[in-house]
C-alpha cells in the first residue's frame, strides 16, 4: 500500500486516532492564558528530586501516565513509545520512562520533537506495527537554559528577541480505537539553514524551515491555507511567526488570521517572556491540552500543527 | 495489515531490501582486523574542517553520499533520512546532512542508533511511506571522548574496562528494489537499567538490555539462537559481551560460538583499546561493511544484529 502524497507527505489510508492526551506544566505556564487547559501543574519545579534533570524525568513520566489513564490503557498495552527531550543523551526520556517497561524509540528534533513523535507514531499504527503507541516530549526551563544559554544563577539580561523555555510535557496515546480526534497525514520537514547564528533569536533561525514545510504541505496535498480551521507553528514566537508569514507571502501564499503559534499563546505579554514560549514541551503541551480540547469539542475541525525546531 | 509478532517484534509482510551500503572510518579502525572491508579511510580526522564536530558532520555526509552512489540513487530519490549521532542536538547529522535537502527524522539511541534507524527505516518502506530511505549514523573519537569522558588533552589513563569510541560512519539505502540483502523483521528494545554508574564500563551497563532484547526476540519469533548463522551485538566489548551471554545462560539460553560483538572485532588486542570499540559509528560501520559483505556473498545467510546503547 502506497500512502505517499506529493514530495514529502503521507496520507494515511486509515486514519490514526488520538485516544487520550495530557499536558503537565510549571506554574508560570499555568499562570498564562491557557492555564485552565493543562491537566496538572507542578508546584515544585524539581518534582521532589535533587536536580532539574531528575525533575524533568519525573515530569515526563507523570505526563505519560496521565495520558494513558485518560486513554484508559495500561503500559502493557502500549506497543512502543516515541519520546524525546532537549537534553544531551535524551536523559529526561531515558531515565523518566524506564519504569513503564515499554519498547522505546528515542527521538531528537529539538523543539519539533512532538511533531516527529506524532508522525512516526501514527506511521507505526497505520502500518500495522502496533495497535497502540505513546508519544511524549518535554522541556524544562531549569535544564534547557543552562544547557543552551547561560547558567540561571548568572542572571543574564535577556534580549527582546529571546524566548522562554517552557517547563512542560505533553503526551498522546495513538491507536485504532475510534475517538473524536484523528491524524490523517503528515509532511516531513527538511533542515533549512539560512546561516543565522544568534541563539537568542531562535524564531528567526526556525522560520525558514517552518515556511518551507508549510509551502510543501500545501503543494503536496493541493490544499490552500483556508482548508484548515487553524494552523499552529510550534515555537517561532512573535517575531519568528511574523517572519514565517512573510516568507510564505513572498511565495504567493497568504496565511489566514487563524495562523498562530503555540509559543505565542502560552504566555501573556505581561509575563515578560518577550517573543513567547519555546522548547520541546511548548508545542507538545499546547497541542495535548488546548488544541486537543478544541478538536475534541469540534470547535476546530481541521488543524494543521507544524512544530518547529 | 498487522505485522506484529509476539510482544515486541515485527515481521515484515514484504521484506525490505538494502540496496547499497557504505562505511567510512578513521585510520585506527582501518588498521584493525576489518580494515579491508571499509569503503574509505579518513586521512585527516578533521576532514579539512576546523573542529572535530565539523569533521564528524563531513564524515557522515560523505558516508551517506557513498551509500547512495553504491545503491545508484540520487538524493532526490530518497524519501526520508533516519539519522543520528552521539552529540548534543545531533549536530553531526543536522549540520552534516543539510546539503542533501531530504526530509529528516533525527534519532537518538546512543550507540544503538543504527539499529533504531534500520528498524524505523524498514518500517517506513514496508508501510508504504517511502520507496527508498537512507539510514546513517556516526561517532568520532575526538567529539565523543571529550563529551562523555575527559578532554583529550588531559591525557587521562584509561581503565581496563574502557572501550574506545570508533571514528566511523555507516549508511544504508533501504528500498523495494530486490538486492541480495533484506531486512525481514525487528525487535524493539526496552530501557533496562541495573543501576551501574561507571561510564568507563559501558559494556556492563548495556549488557542487561542486550540480553533482554535477545531473549524477547527468540521468544517472540519462536526461534533458537541456532536459527541464525551469526548474532552480533553492537558495542558491548569483551567483558560486556561475556556478561550478556552469562545473563542469557541464566535464563536457559545458550549462545552459539557464532555470537560476537562489533566492538570486539573492529580492533585487535595489540591496538590497546582494552574492551574494544564503541559508539554510534561502531555497529553502524561494521554492519555496513564487513557484515553486509558477508551477507551479500552469502557467507552468512541469516544475521541477527543487536546494536547496543
Amino acid at each position: 500500500m502506497r500512502q505517499m502524497t506529493g514530495k514529502q507527505s503521507i496520507s494515511f489510508a486509515k486514519a490514526v486516532y488520538i485516544e487520550g492526551s495530557a499536558a503537565i506544566v510549571g506554574e508560570k505556564e499555568k499562570d498564562g492564558p491557557l492555564g485552565e487547559y493543562f491537566s496538572h501543574t507542578l508546584s515544585d519545579p524539581m518534582c521532589g528530586q535533587e536536580s532539574w534533570e531528575e525533575g524533568e524525568s519525573e515530569l515526563q513520566l507523570a505526563t505519560a501516565k496521565l495520558a494513558m489513564q485518560k486513554a484508559n490503557v495500561r503500559p502493557e498495552q502500549i506497543r512502543m513509545i516515541f519520546a524525546g527531550d532537549l537534553l544531551a543523551q535524551s536523559i529526561a526520556s531515558s531515565f523518566g520512562l524506564v519504569d513503564l517497561n515499554c519498547p522505546l524509540y528515542g527521538l531528537f528534533g529539538a523543539c519539533s520533537t512532538m511533531g516527529e513523535a506524532l508522525s512516526l507514531g501514527a506511521m507505526a499504527v497505520a502500518g500495522g506495527y502496533g495497535d497502540r503507541v505513546l508519544t511524549v516530549t518535554s522541556s524544562h526551563f531549569g535544564t534547557a537554559e543552562k544547557e543552551f544559554r547561560f547558567p540561571l544563577a548568572y542572571g543574564n539580561q535577556r534580549p527582546p528577541s529571546a524566548s522562554w523555555t517552557v517547563t512542560g510535557s505533553g503526551a498522546c496515546v495513538l491507536g485504532k480505537t475510534r475517538s473524536r480526534v484523528k491524524i490523517t497525514g503528515a509532511t516531513t520537514g527538511k533542515i533549512i539553514d539560512y546561516g543565522l547564528k544568534d541563539n537568542q533569536n531562535m524564531g528567526a533561525c526556525m522560520a525558514p524551515a517552518a515556511a518551507d514545510t508549510l509551502k510543501t504541505h500545501f503543494s503536496d496535498l493541493s490544499r490552500s491555507p483556508d482548508y484548515y480551521d487553524a494552523i499552529f507553528t510550534g515555537d517561532l514566537g512573535i517575531f519568528g511567526h511574523e517572519l514565517c508569514a512573510h516568507l510564505l507571502s513572498n511565495d504567493g501564499i497568504t496565511m489566514p488570521k487563524t495562523f498562530s503559534d503555540c509559543g505565542k499563546i502560552i504566555f501573556s505579554e505581561k509575563q515578560k517572556v518577550f517573543m513567547g514560549g519555546s522548547g520541546a514541551g511548548c508545542s507538545s503541551a499546547v497541542f495535548a491540552s488546548y488544541l486537543f480540547e478544541l478538536l475534541r469539542k469540534n470547535e476546530i475541525k481541521k488543524l494543521l500543527l507544524v512544530p518547529t525546531g
